[in-house]
């Protein structure tokens, strides 16, 4: 807020791009030290997930797409544990306060806040002399005690994932200018589409109901595909089988790796996905393919879980198991 | 968590440091996308702060009284709310993993946690090139309807803060060798005092209940006396008269004062006091003020609301008003 004697520099920023944007009662018009969810007995799922400069997202980003892309990475944790978005929080460290980036960041991130109805409640701004970063903390509400988590997976479950798996790691490697900038060179509507998974990711909210109806388990898939699903299986004390030929390509990815410009492993073991990952009882995976019809929400069976210790095995259309040298991406 | 077969970065560092702190049912252990808050009915009052390396805290800082300041204004929003603390999730950027940084940060932390009673539920590590960043998002608790907002103060309430006023700038001035510096170098004990009150706030949550019970209007002190009572001046559409001799000091700013080492505008508009300052009907000061003696902490008097636009005087002894260059700090 301002102060007719004082407007600071964060004051004045709030209010100029970001006090618009707060239109739920509970932000309390961002004057207040804090936002309020209200008490209506559900329970309230917290996720956070922050994006940093250079490391999740590249320097020459569009501000729309990092806003969304700060926004999403959150929703999607919330579609996967089947919550309904109820609002963010969000801390945006900034090394200036240039109008060109700021005007269109939080326009893009007031379009993604309504188009989800998930409304910013408050929020904290800093400079920083780094690179800049966007840390949102956002809150989904579900049922006392219905929150899909990640132990539920039982043995004869159908693992499930949401989309198509891969495209985003695609879209780094040609964003960075690797294997597959050179072979998409003369295909910019390929570039273009598998860029867009990388910045923008589409989070599955329309399916969070029907997850929580009948998922056992269920997970954003962000750091790969592999690694996800193993630490899904290890939370449920259980291990999995997935047949790689069923894992859902996009005609990009599936044409990128018939001509041997990406090997599998990349495609399993990328990040930032954004897909749900869930394991469901076989007798509910007909409702959860239509329920992702319903929503325009390709859902495909991949595998099964099976009695283990957490390990999962990918098996190719013959039957052998692929040795993948990693499972997950990490910025670390 | 980890899993056996691809125990990431993050995944090593959450269980070696983090997940001893997430005892709350809730945390789930820190193996799910997500955390919860059961829904008890209650409100939740959300906070988020942040603190930058070099911008809020010092590099030199030690480790934890870094952790103990990141989580500590948060505590003291909620302090300042009448919640009471239910948990909180944590952003860490890092620049490394160092452990001789990662394990003090942590032992602290899980310290704060518990004497605050407000657990660790969730979180998000991210490598960062640049400086260190830690965002915490509080949560806390109150009955529907009862958080204690900055709109309600009205004409004849009496304005009050806790503890003292501007030894954290001076802790400040005094950290990066300015004139306090100077001035107290035969005296390490005051060095000490101002110094830790710079890098380690006290929140006032011991008095959340009464506050809860008796103010009609509350902020916490974190950018500046001055500027601050402004701000819930203009959001309660009143004025405040403050009499300055009232403003409580501790001993050290009082002798820094009195050899005009330091102003009084640098007291009053210097940040990081992290005191709760509220307004109170005349017929309640007295019994806000026995709940601070009960938890061992002053509560003061130190002026009044008027009708008005959101201006504030300040009176000194002679009952002329001051004039302030300015009324806070701005990290801008």
């Amino acid at each position: 807020m301002t102060t007719p004697q004082n407007p600071s520099g964060e004051d004045d920023l709030i209010t100029r791009y970001f006090k618009p944007l707060a239109t739920d009662p509970g932000a309390l018009g961002l004057v207040d030290d804090a936002a309020i969810l209200s008490g209506t007995g559900d329970d309230i799922v917290v996720t956070t997930d922050a994006i940093v400069e250079g490391v999740h997202y590249l320097a020459g980003d569009p501000p729309d797409t990092i806003a969304r892309k700060a926004l999403r990475v959150n929703l999607s944790d919330l579609a996967a544990k089947g919550a309904t978005p109820a609002g963010f929080v969000l801390t945006l460290a900034l090394r200036s306060k240039a109008d060109a980036w700021l005007r269109p960041f939080a326009d893009a991130l007031g379009e993604d806040a309504r188009a989800f109805a998930c409304p910013l409640l408050g929020g904290d701004t800093v400079s920083t002399p780094g690179p800049q970063m966007i840390s949102i903390t956002a809150f989904g509400r579900v049922a006392r005690g219905r929150m899909v988590g990640r132990t539920g997976a039982k043995p004869g479950d159908v693992v499930m994932v949401t989309g198509t798996i891969g495209d985003a790691a695609l879209g780094l490697d040609l964003l960075q200018d690797g294997a597959a900038a050179a072979a998409l060179v003369s295909d910019p509507a390929a570039k273009q589409a598998l860029a867009a998974r990388y910045r923008v990711p589409q989070p599955r909210n329309a399916l969070a109901l029907a997850l929580r109806e009948l998922a056992t388990a269920a997970m954003d898939v962000s750091d790969g595909l592999a690694g996800d699903l193993s630490k899904l299986c290890a939370a449920s004390g259980v291990s999995a089988s997935v047949d790689v030929a069923k894992v859902p390509l996009s005609a990009e990815a599936a044409g990128l790796l018939a001509r041997n410009v990406v090997g599998i492993e990349a495609l399993l073991a990328g990040g930032d996905d954004y897909e749900v990952l869930c394991t469901v009882p076989p007798a509910s995976t007909e409702a959860l393919i239509a329920a992702g019809r319903a929503a325009g929400v390709a859902v495909t069976a991949i595998g099964s879980i099976v009695a283990g210790d957490g390990r999962v095995q990918f098996l190719d259309a013959q039957g052998r198991a692929l040795v993948l040298k990693r499972l997950s991406y990490s910025h670390f």
